[in-house]
C-alpha cells in the first residue's frame, strides 16, 4: 500500500490485511496496545486544516505506539492561512523528512490530489476530507463489528452475512460513506435511515438500501446499528427539524436499544450529543461500543502506518520504478 | 498511589514518599534532572481546559524525562467546546491508551469528579481546578522548604517546628489551599496574610492563622515567606484596592525582606507580578527559590508520575481487585 | 559554539564548521537525514513569541533527529500573554531542563539579550528577531549554494567568487541581512536589488552593493538569484507599488529566469507567494533549490544544535568558569 485515501477503491485483500495487522498491534494477553520498534526513525506529520483533536491525537498515539517521531502541523496560523498552496505546504513537509502525511480537510479530495499529484513521494493518510471519505473511521468501525462476532477467531475473515444499519445525515457524513463502501467490500448487508432531507441524490448509485423510518429498520434486526453525530452547525438550516422531532424519530433511545436482537451492537462514531441522536442509556448500554471503536482506532492506525511505511514501501516503489 | 487529587487528604506518609522520591530524580552529582527509561511504553495525555503553559510544560517535561509518551490535548477547539462531555472525552482518551490523565479544568472538583466517577482506570493528577486544589505546586513547595532547610539531610524529614507565610489573594488561591493542607500535615506552622476582602469565609476552619498586617507577619520571623500572584483580571473587582494601595500593603519589597531573618526564603509559584506582589529585588534576590521552585516542580512531577504509573499501579488494582 | 545568534559576528570558521557538520547528518547513500542518538536526554525548548509553524517544524524534526526532548511553547496565551517578562519566561524555562532555547520574537535583538543577560546558561539559537537577523536561513542558503555548486566535494569550502542577487524588501528582511554578512564572510559577492522605498537608510555600511534595476542586475549573471518572500500585510503602506507593479519590475518570471547562464540557481526562503515575487514556472523550474532549502534547513539546524549542546559546550562552560 502506497496511500489510505478511501475505501471506495480499498480492495478486500488490503482491506483484509490492515485489520488483520491491527489484530497484531495489542497484546493476546493483556489486550493492552503495545509499543513497538518498527518505525522508529520515521516522521509522520499531522496535517491538519481543521480542527480534530480526536481524530489527531489517535492518529498521533497509533505513531508514537510504533516509536515514530510525530510533528503535528495545524493550519490555522501557519503560512498555509496566508495562502501558501497545499502544494508548497506538502513538498515543504516532505522536504523537512516527512515519511508519511495524514491530513484532514475541509475541501473533498484533497489528500487525493495531495497523492496522486507528483508532489510528494510520501505516504499519504486521508484522516477527513470534507464530505467525502473518512477512511479509516470505516475500517475501526469494521474492526469492531467483526471482533464482536467472532472475537479472538477474527483474522482474515470478512462480514458476509452482517447486517448494519447507518441511522442520520447521511446526506453531509463521510463516515457514512466510508462506510458504506468498506462494508459491503467486506460483504456486509447496508441499510441508510435518513431524513428525507438529508438523504444524498445519487443514493442510488450506493451499495445500501435506504429507509426513513428507524423503527421499521429496527425491526428487520441488525447486528450493527451506527448513528452519527448531528453536527450542530447544520440545525438551524432547512434540512433539519427540531433537535426534539430529530430526536424522537431518529434518534437511538432505551426502548429501540430494547427492541434489538440480544447480540446486536450500538455504535458511534464520538464524540456523541448525548439526548440527540443517542440517548445517555444507549450510550452507556453493554451494547455499545463506543469505546472499543475508539480503542481500535488506534489499532487501525498503527496498522495503517505500518503498511504504508514499513519494509513494504520499497517494494512498491521498486515496482513503480521498474514500470 | 491511584492518584494524585488533592493534598487535603494527602496522608504524611504518602506525602513524604513523594518528596523522598522527587530527590532521587536528580543527579546526585550534578544535580541535574535525569533522563530515566521508567516509563517507556506509558502515555501520559495533558488535558488542560485552561491555557496554561508553565504547569502543562512541567509536566510533559516531567513525562519526557521518564521516557513516557505525552500527548497534548487542550480543550479549546476540540469536541469538548462542541459540548462533549467530560465523562466522554475522559473515556476517550483512556481508550486511546492513556495511562495517567493530568487534568487542568477551571471547575472546583472536575479531577475528583474523573477519579472517582469509575469512567477510567488511569492515573488522575490534578493540576489545578478552579479555585480548589493544586497539589503538585504544594508538593513543589514543600520540597524546596525542606531541600533549603536539610540540604542532602532532606529525606524521610517533615516540616515540624517551620513557620511559613502565605501572602495575598487567599479567597481565590488553589496554591494557598494546597499549600495550607499541605505544610500542615507535614507539621509546619502557617500564617496566612490577605485583605480582608481576600479572606475565605470558612477560614477559622483551616489550620492556619489568619492575619491582615503583613508587616506584623513577617515581624514573627518566618522561615519562609510564599507570595501569590495577583490575578490582574480581579483588580477592578470590589475585592481590591488599588494596585499601588495593594503593592503598599502587602507587596513583598527589599525593605520588608531585609526585616526577615537571615535564613528565611522567599517563594511564589510564579508567573511573578513584578512590581505589583513583589518587587524586582526581592524577586532576584539570593533568598528568593522562585527557579528552585521551577525546577523542583520537574522532579515532583516526576515522582507523582512514577508513583501513579509505575510498578506500585498494579499491586493496587490487584488490592482493589480483591475486595 | 554557546549560541548562536547572528550571522555578522559569526567567524568564517564556525560558519564552516556548521556548514560541513551539516553534511555529516545525511546519509551518503540514500541522502536521507538519519536518525541519531546524539542528543538523546538533552532538552530543546522551541520559544515562540511569533508564529512561524515552518520554521517550528524544521527545529522541532532536526531536534528529534537527534533524539532530543522537544517542547513546543507558543508564547500566544501563556503567561507571556499576561505580561511576564522574557527574563522570568527563559529562567523559568532552564529550570525546567531547558539546554537549548530556539527563540523567535518579534523584536530585533531578543535572542542576544536573552544570551548575554546571565539570565540562562541554556544555548540560545536566533531562529528570527524582528527585522534583525535569521542565521539558521542564511546557513542552509549558504550550505545549498555550496552544495550546488561543489557537490560531494564540498566540506571545508567557501563562497569565494560566487555572485549571489538577493532580490526584494531589503529594508523589513531580516533574511536578506543574515545572508549579506554570512554570504560575504564566505567570500560570496553579493548584490541587492529592491524598490529604493525598500532598501535601508544604512546600506552602503553593508558588504554588498546595491541596484534599483532587476534586468540590469540579471544581466550581470549571478550565480544564485535569491528572491525575498513580500510581506502582502505591507503591500497598502507607502513601500510599496502595487501587485501587479511589483511583479513587473521586481518579480522574478520564466523569461527573467531564461536569461540567466544555464548553471545559476533560484533560490527562495518560503513560503513563496506565487504569482507576485516568483511566478509558479520558476518556482517550479529545475533551476529552483526551494525544497532543497527545506531539506538543508534540517541539517543545518542539526549541526547547530549539535554543536550547541553535544561534548563541545562542556569544554566552552569550564574556559569561561576558567576565566
Amino acid at each position: 500500500m502506497r496511500h489510505l485515501l478511501d475505501t471506495k477503491t480499498l480492495s478486500r485483500h488490503d482491506a483484509l490485511r490492515i485489520l488483520d495487522v491491527a489484530e497484531d498491534m495489542r497484546d493476546t494477553q493483556t489486550r493492552e496496545i503495545k509499543k513497538l520498534p518498527t518505525l522508529r526513525g520515521k516522521t509522520v506529520v499531522n496535517l491538519f486544516f481543521e480542527d480534530s483533536t480526536r481524530t489527531r491525537i489517535s492518529f498521533e498515539a497509533a505513531a508514537k505506539r510504533l516509536s515514530a517521531d510525530v510533528i503535528n502541523f495545524s493550519a490555522k496560523g501557519s503560512s498555509v492561512s496566508k495562502g501558501e498552496s497545499l502544494q508548497d505546504t506538502a513538498q515543504t513537509l516532505q522536504a523537512m523528512g516527512a515519511d508519511a502525511v495524514v491530513i484532514r480537510h475541509g475541501a473533498s479530495g484533497a489528500p487525493q490530489t495531495l497523492a496522486t499529484s507528483g508532489w510528494i513521494s510520501a505516504g499519504v493518510v486521508n484522516a477527513g476530507d470534507g464530505t467525502h471519505e473518512h477512511p479509516t473511521q470505516a475500517l475501526l468501525d469494521a474492526f469492531t463489528i467483526r471482533k464482536r462476532r467472532f472475537g479472538a477467531d477474527s483474522r482474515g475473515r470478512d462480514l458476509t452475512g452482517v447486517a448494519v444499519t447507518i441511522v442520520g445525515d447521511i446526506l453531509h457524513s463521510r463516515v457514512a460513506r466510508s462506510n458504506v463502501w468498506l462494508l459491503s467490500t467486506l460483504g456486509a448487508d447496508v441499510t441508510l435511515v435518513a431524513p428525507p432531507t438529508l438523504v444524498p441524490q445519487d443514493v442510488s448509485a450506493w451499495p445500501a438500501r435506504i429507509r426513513y423510518d428507524l423503527d421499521d429498520a429496527l425491526a428487520a434486526g441488525p447486528d450493527a446499528v451506527m448513528m452519527l453525530r448531528i453536527q450542530l452547525e447544520r440545525m438551524n438550516a432547512a434540512y433539519f427539524p427540531t433537535e426534539r422531532e430529530y430526536s424522537r424519530r431518529w434518534g437511538l433511545d432505551a426502548r429501540r436499544v430494547a427492541s434489538l436482537p440480544a447480540d446486536s451492537i450500538v455504535m458511534h462514531p464520538g464524540p456523541m450529543n448525548r439526548g440527540l441522536e443517542i440517548s445517555a442509556d444507549a450510550a452507556d448500554s453493554p451494547r455499545s461500543t463506543v469505546l472499543e471503536q475508539v480503542a481500535n482506532g488506534v489499532s487501525v492506525r498503527m496498522a495503517a502506518l505500518y503498511l504504508l511505511l514499513a519494509g513494504e514501501r520499497d517494494t512498491t516503489n521498486a515496482e513503480e520504478a521498474a514500470r
